[in-house]
């Protein structure tokens, strides 16, 4: 059970002290608050964990600071929808706003080989008018006799040029919690010029120790990445582990399933998913086209599959683009073959905004339509489901 | 090795009659003429199979009437694009095209119920505009104990009914060569008011027989589906199956793969090879949004997954839609759940014009872009491999 | 509903006619009878289709000539166990007893090339006692330019080299109804020298009509393969449209499925699934360990994945083995790679009948261990379900 | 490249030091020594990584105390076989004998949860001869929700028990380089009454950090599951990670992958891979036939799915299972519902005794047959590759 104050509910308060005052009070029950501090308001949750079926949703309603109750099942506790269309999808990084109602493109370098690159990439950005990018230091590989990432060592230079050019969030791939320690220590000693989002790969998303570990630092978001030949259901219940742990800034990432039937792509592309996640959680959700596809491969109209899958992930809803690209792909040390160029990244921020624009299109539609059809709103409640 | 002759070429001349006698007399070929009667003029192939490989380019290029070879691989040896992008991707048939470069809706019923719901459908679809329809007489249902369509019988009144509300092409499952000749008689029978696309179900993508038995008859054109648990190069095998035979009108439809990794959809959407199989082959590709999904559910935005999916397929080029529709979906024999109403019927259409504008103006883009990228341009011809 | 009439009930009979004309008289039920013809006695089986939740069990147990009732679930009508262990599970076809309690081997060519390899191939069969075969004369391959087996051309010389060298059965694919009437032709007209189990294969499981029409003839008993792509469930009910046509005598055969999981192997060997056919249907159950494993890659031991494979399904309890043999293997024409040579023969069918008495001394254990202990009883008779 | 010394080679010889010498002064070559203890003698292997494509195999097999030189590819580099039969495939540890010849059973609880149950269990087990067990202290769950098991306080008593009914290695599983410490310190602390084989489950397969940490340490030697939804390939080069930081006493753990496809099992058993690893590999292979089935259900003859699959991975080779008991499996906190009972643990230690007697027979005969036949010789020659 979930307890949604009434915004800007003053922790100081006598009110706020009698709530928790009665809350713990109550047998069998454990309280834990969550504080979301947004652009305009601070939004407190209070989760209730325990014997819950007792209480009455009437009976929580009237408690002081209380705005409304929302019943949860087990699946999902922290971020699910539970057929409440009101909580939040969203949250703030560093100045920048993520959540199910916008899109974000993380354009950079799967793995950062040289500060000449990561200069050039961050440059390239910055001149069209990016804050966020991409950039992998730690780089699980399938063989161990493969490069490995240059790891720590290049974090001091990554995080100085991103702060150079404005960069003000970068997806890092993490695989053991000393890596979390050292990015802040490096983000610390060279004066936190860029935030960083901790990203959680395919290979590590039932790595349930490392979600536990990052669940517990309120500092950086998380982006995880759904599971190879796991169900959806399953990766999502993974990026319970993180909330349950009380970080609950979490956006899930589609990058293609493993499997022949996606052959030639190098993964089968599973971004028709957008909707469910949006649907079944509150989570923003992320496509990533360059390892669903893996090739520069392109349709008879000249444009790549990189771009096609891209878009189609926009035109139906999703919230952040992670998408590799290199100065020189030759050079690249890890997935170079997939990689767009300096000068194709207009050209793909065009193109995505074409999907975007259609995807908002489609959305005032629907509103349009709902308006004037019982169908259809009977339909879009049904969806909360 | 395919020999295009000029365009209008004149099977009467003594240019033509000398070209054929010069291939009949090449040791070890066999040749077959291909003819298409387009809008504006027939294009004729001439088909060399056998020892190709004794005879060059330049040779054959300078024999009468021939404007252009290209020599193919055995794989996708009709179908296949074989790195020449001029070759027809378009059909016509009964009046509507068929191509990788325009878009067609069959919107219809799954089975074939009863006339006043077939007649309410054919209404609706004349009131917005449409002159295509799926209609399934034949269904191939999972248990021998469920309902398996109406078959034969009810052919009549829906070729009537299609003709009476300006119904040109009606998407049509055929599960056995004799049902190929039960259509044409009830076509002869009513006096030809519509015609036909044969539809191929994913349970029968590897029966060669009847893909043999429909390629040889060149009345229909013929929409295969994917097949299930097989890969997309095998699928597209089966295609060739009926060309080999004669029949080179085919469309490729993409509907889901089956496995529990696309789970809570029916089946694992694969509408992001709609580019892959534009670019190996010259098949138009149609996507079938209501089996993929298998169900009516919405993301949070009030829109349905089916038409998330619909826009997904398009906005990547998409040539074809095949979509259930019912005007009482509870009422539906078979898949009503996944139905979507009459009401829903101009909703969905200006749902999947956003889309295709995307789709065009993506495409103008990549032209723009192409045309002042040498990079770009690379790859957009390496695209045709 | 199943009525099980005594053993040996003569047709003829006054008690039998009463039956007959009791059953017609019942309102909204059609009944068909089911005669098996055994080594032993006449079994027959009267179903009973359509409003039987009327009928009890007790009032049809009191009917004449009715031995027992079962009554069964819509799944596997005809083929289901429905939580009965005493229905037939086996049938006798040309003097050889095929069920869930015995097993034989087919050893034979996987597609038939000349009559010296099949006079060969037979020729060992009949020196190591082996009275079945496989004979492929009708081969449907994934592109169209393969070689699609030799057909009807090659029955007459098969037919006769199977009699000449005391072959009963063979097992050989068929994709069209009309192969099955070619195959009753060439028999007729070689004087019936041996028999023909038609075989559909993977590709065709789901190709109802043709099912549907094997079905519907009672001369030659079916092996049916499971389907890629689809689950067991799937296979399993288009196994029933042999039977709810009328033919009962159908083998079910498990061949591996498609996908990368089962890599380096051609297919994922599903022989874990034998004892879950048998518990659910009364079919014998057939492995293909040729086509599953599809190479000749061996073990460290020296013995063959193919030998391992066929091992683990025999010991599991597959009733029979369908193999590829070749006296000269690199001349095959299709799936020679994979093929046994004569010489190893006697060597595979020593290691099945290696297995074959591990599976009988492991039942027998499961008998004695049945007798003195409670626990195991119960999930014995669980086990029915 | 791989130098394999003289066996009971003094590290501290005037030859053994003339030898590193050597080495030491090879252009861009690093070495690293690994030696295994057994109960005959000592194995020194001397690894060569870097530019030994300059390095002949005859100059290296010149120096002194190198015995053989294996050129190794870079694939399994340490644990692959590089088609040289005559590596070590075994180890020993805490005095049981781990090899690819022979066959170790670990029956126990899947999670710890009461004194009592595991004091019942090793009592049990000391009663049918067992010295090996599986004991699941760490519980990796899908739901953050669930029971994750009862960590280090379970530790002291289950090692005690151990100790106390001659249990002499128990599985079990880590999830956190931490855990092991834990185990490490707890070993300590109750005297080293017993030992510990680390597992690591099939979430964690990828978890290269995981591996890394647990490739350091020598104590433990460590059991890998197969990953889901990775190829075998994939899940074969994580268990390098292991070896390639030191640790080489790894057993490979097939159980089941996860699709649809392998229904109504909870996984697709995966036991025909038993002969490919071992193949592959030098690594003793485990199969865990209670996570594939995941159910009690049995076939007709009475035999548990669960029993079935055993026999199958035994009759191929498997040299070690991890099966699920409990003395009260209703009152098990995980997996309660496809444990066997200690009533059954004779009865399936009988089961697989017949099904271990029958790969030996299989065996002999392949040793038999490869005396007299040069085909198979060749055969089983290349099997090595």
């Amino acid at each position: 059970m979930i307890l949604i104050l009434t915004p800007d509910t003053d922790t100081g308060s006598p009110e706020y002290k009698k709530l928790l005052q009665h809350l713990s009070n109550l047998p069998n029950i454990r309280s834990r608050v969550h504080r979301e501090t947004g652009a305009q308001q601070i939004l407190s949750e209070v989760y209730l964990i325990g014997d819950t079926a007792s209480l009455t949703v009437e009976e929580m309603e009237g408690l002081p600071c209380v705005e409304r109750v929302v019943r949860v099942s087990v699946e999902y506790r922290v971020l699910g929808r539970h057929r409440d269309g009101r909580r939040s999808t969203a949250f703030e990084y560093n100045g920048v706003h993520f959540g199910q109602d916008n899109l974000n493109v993380f354009a950079g370098l799967c793995a950062v080989d040289t500060p000449e690159h990561v200069e050039r990439m961050m440059q390239a950005l910055q001149e069209h008018g990016q804050v966020c990018t991409r950039m992998g230091a730690y780089k699980p590989r399938t063989s161990p006799y493969s490069f490995q990432g240059y790891g720590k060592s290049c974090l001091p230079y990554v995080f100085e040029l991103a702060g150079k050019y404005g960069i003000r969030v970068i997806a890092m791939e993490v695989t053991h919690d000393s890596q979390v320690r050292e990015i802040r220590d490096a983000l610390e000693q060279t004066g936190r010029p860029t935030g960083v989002m901790l990203q959680i790969g395919t290979r590590n998303t039932q790595n349930f120790e490392l979600l536990k570990s990052v669940g517990r630092q309120q500092e950086f978001p998380v982006l995880l990445k759904r599971g190879f030949g796991i169900t959806l259901e399953e990766s999502i219940n993974a990026a319970e582990y993180l909330a349950s742990e009380g970080n609950h800034r979490v956006v899930f990432g589609l990058r293609g399933m493993k499997t022949n039937m996606g052959d030639p792509h190098r993964n089968f592309v599973d971004f028709s998913h957008v909707p469910v996640i949006k649907r079944l959680t509150r989570m923003p959700v992320c496509v990533d086209p360059s390892h669903s596809v893996g090739s520069r491969d392109a349709g008879p109209e000249g444009l790549l599959d990189v771009f096609h899958v891209t878009a189609q992930g926009v035109i139906a809803g999703a919230n952040m683009i992670l998408v590799d690209f290199h100065p020189v792909p030759s050079k690249a040390l890890v997935d170079g073959p997939q990689a767009l160029t300096l000068e194709e990244l207009p050209y793909f921020l065009e193109d995505v905004r074409i999907a975007r624009e259609a995807y908002e299109r489609r959305v005032a539609l629907a509103e349009r339509f709902a308006a004037t059809d019982d169908t259809t709103r009977t339909a879009g409640t049904g969806a909360g489901n």
